[in-house]
């Protein structure tokens, strides 16, 4: 297939829809970005590229972080992790409180607020101290995307960590229920960090590999994880990957995928390729609006599902 | 892959966990099935069968018959049907009244309870009669099933009406919302004869095979939906398949797949196989506990995923 | 205390507020109601009544029934009722399932309609037959207003029977928990019936004395209930009688009262008086607008309050 | 009445339930306290006082305070504050978060937690400083209870900040809805300490004077608050007081009272007198099991009541 004139194809057709939707306003720093901004990027196992728009262009990857402390905790916690943190969708929007109460402290998947939060103070406990655990989140992330220059915006951090009242409610919340081992303001600061990542739709497309590949990167041959891990975090990908639209999601581009309020969304086509879209103005679920549509394109001109 | 040997070596492994969990109680003709019987079919898209254990003896197929409604009102609604049921993980039981309340009657998906309600309702008013719509299920199962001796259990829907006041609420509470156009005992009635369809697995399997082949019998030939219509339906089971325990089924399963309180589970590997197994005692989610446990055990031994 | 010139002028000062709010209008036989009228109807333990505006005009009690059917079922029950129907302010709409279902099919308080449903199933069963039961409150209603003409407007019943759905799907909910005897569908139709009854503010005023006075009618001396049942009653009246805006009323207007979608309120002065307010135009908790406005001028006007 | 020989009867009847219940566990160093205590003071508007029990052994008041910074917040705000604080009972426990996520971080009443961190955080803003609040508060408690020797108890306030994750949430929830002017933490840390006032049954019947007397100390003849924000912080007292269970408290008691964490309950009888009653034991509401029989003991045989 043409990958190439596909994506352009796309980008013809997307242009009415940029700028629709809103961009995210609660972090200060985000709020200024231009919405009109669309990029498109594949990279398939073999390393073949296309890219369409403004593919090099740094964003804020935001909740797209949280596949990656989810894959690093994975590889480290195994079974304990679980009984923290649940696989289940949670029918409910990302940082909602009303079914972490109910629930007893124990988020419902990796994905929503509550679920990375409890990841990252794993990863703090696991590394005996925040510092560390942020150098091995960014080296991580420097690995899978075979880019050792990417780093984070402090400025965003900052910006989301003078804003970050709701997330320092749910950490709260979770030490109440003794299910965060470290201050909760420490693992919101690191979380925010981890949110802050800099990275364009060519790196992240890139950075998804290893999960197209059953957790080696067919690149370098570099082994993150094991075949059974990736199917896992592809699984929860799918199920919780979009928040309250992930089955929506599911429904309409049939892809493990997971977005960002930063506009980024990344996916996967097993066994063939990494992908990623960009563009920051935001449907009422908190996902790119333009990024949804131009990736459901996407399948339906490719063709590709895991379906 | 020699999956006699596959299904042979899993029968002997699950022995220990049958009887497991708890046969569903709150319908009293089910109540008194054996909790030790267990059944596995698979069959490929060749034509190709495999069973091991009670893969004759029909049961209840139950909220497996949802899939088949499912099936049958996408063909014809399209699109306004979407209006009246999401897509959406439910994160609660599969008969809870607290999300349709704040949801404003339109239930998450057609395979909670409410959805299901709501599509057998939209059946009713397409065929203008509840008997003629439960003829059209009745019809259509037998099709994909190839075998026009399926037939239901009339004690099991009659004991079901007697017992089923819950979902009679969940009835008159859409109905309220006006997302019900059908009197509500009627639709209750309608939905609970489609659930005491009596099948075996095997069947099952054989049902499953249009879902496997983009719509398309690969047996027979006969055309049932299209291959988009047929990969939504993969993701709305994967997605919403195991009520609340869709997410675990996902992350330790990955296929799509659908489970009733008989005991029953399909599940199908799109381009490759129908699936179906059985055993009646259920695990906390209402699930059937070995069925579960013999479908993971068939993914790990045999690979296959769609992750 | 000169009661007539305090109620004439709450009559002059009420005129601006008439109409404002909305009619009932999800039983069609209320949604015709002029929502201009107006009734404001005292009477003390002396027997000194006085009136301002339609006074004899016979409207809907509705919800004010729930008083009557509880102070019936009180009288019969002691114990075990409470064990099926709690005293609590439920801090949730009047006809919410959401709590209901999370508290196993058990009503917070008689006042709301599941607990109303509750009450009228509790007579219906101790009466041994839904006519019977129906005799009994009616012949209740009666004797306390000291009038046996009173009676119940078939339409209204009817009307929202055919509309009745929500109480339907509440009625269900409680059988599915085991929480109801009857028939539910017996349950909500003589529980509409009782909603029915036609009564003036003199009537309800006058119906009210027993509570002002210790459970015995000071004009006739029919004991009816013990004095620390009145107490009780009146407990539940102040925390329970208005729905979500119960501890508003208590805090504004400071007396026991118990409002009905008919526009109707009736409140009690301990040791003093029997009160009625009727204004069919509704705010937005369901109670009487211009109804709890002209009882809270009463209160500033007249001092009266239990607090 | 011979009120003496009233506490004593009371005194001797609850001897075999002291003890029953839990001491509150979550607070370190209120956990230590001998659950056997019990004390129980009444004093009337003409000042004649009656004790029996423990009467001058001071405890920790902890929401007891909220009524007391309430009747501060109510002179200084009127109108403004209830549009962040509603006067509605909750239907929920004392510090669930569920229905402040609905309700979009407005607490229902001041006596919850979060209405009463809303209520100290008005009084910091007011008064410009958290130390000057925290002044302001102990200058009027020791003024209503006419002994300038009261104090709060720095351990107890301590152990709660270090355990006071839930409540640190529910601040900083309400912070992200923009309802807490000042810092989460400076709020918490205030109301902890309000919390840690150390008073006796003796001194909180006294303190209760004024609420008793139309907002005007009857001994003292100090005026703090008129006679209708008296009948309305009674009001809310009987609404409200009691958590989850206010309306068992009406119900039983059937007068305006509020009850703290270390056991204590103090009550009014309008016109009449102040009462306070303790003991350490708690029921499954959080309120003093021995104290609530007591209070209820105290009514029925002195036959007051509001209602």
């Amino acid at each position: 297939m043409d990958y190439q004139a596909v994506l352009e194809e796309i980008y013809a057709e997307i242009q009415p829809e940029l700028g629709r939707g809103k961009v995210a306003d609660y972090i200060p720093a985000l709020s200024k970005v231009d919405p009109q901004q669309f990029a498109f990027s594949i990279i398939t196992e073999k390393g073949e590229a296309y890219h369409v728009g403004d593919a090099q262009k740094n964003f804020s990857i935001q909740s797209i972080s949280k596949l990656f402390t989810f894959t690093l905790a994975l590889d480290i916690y195994s079974k304990s992790l679980y009984e923290r943190v649940g696989v289940e969708p949670s029918g409910t929007p990302f940082n909602s409180l009303v079914q972490l109460e109910y629930e007893h402290g124990k988020p419902r998947n990796p994905f929503i607020n509550a679920g990375a939060l409890v990841i990252t103070d794993s990863l703090i406990s696991h590394y005996q101290d925040d510092y560390k655990a942020f150098e091995k989140i960014i080296g991580f992330i420097r690995d899978i995307a075979d880019d050792q220059s990417i780093s984070f915006d402090p400025e965003v951090s900052t910006s989301e960590m003078e804003n970050g009242y709701r997330n320092l409610s749910l950490a709260h919340l979770m030490k109440s229920f003794d299910n965060l081992d470290n201050d909760p303001r420490t693992v919101v600061q690191t979380y925010f960090k981890q949110c802050a990542m800099s990275m364009s739709t060519e790196k992240l497309s890139r950075a998804m590999l290893y999960l197209a590949n059953g957790g080696t990167d067919p690149l370098t041959g570099k082994k993150y994880i094991t075949p059974p891990q990736t199917r896992r975090i592809n699984a929860v990908m799918l199920t919780c990957g979009h928040y309250d639209a992930s089955g929506e999601f599911a429904f309409h581009v049939g892809l493990p995928g997971k977005s960002g309020v930063g506009g980024g969304i990344v996916a996967v086509v097993p066994g063939k390729m990494g992908i990623s879209v960009w563009s920051p103005a935001l449907n009422k679920y908190g996902n790119s609006h333009a990024g949804t549509l131009a990736l459901q394109k996407f399948v339906e001109k490719s063709g590709l599902s895991i379906f």
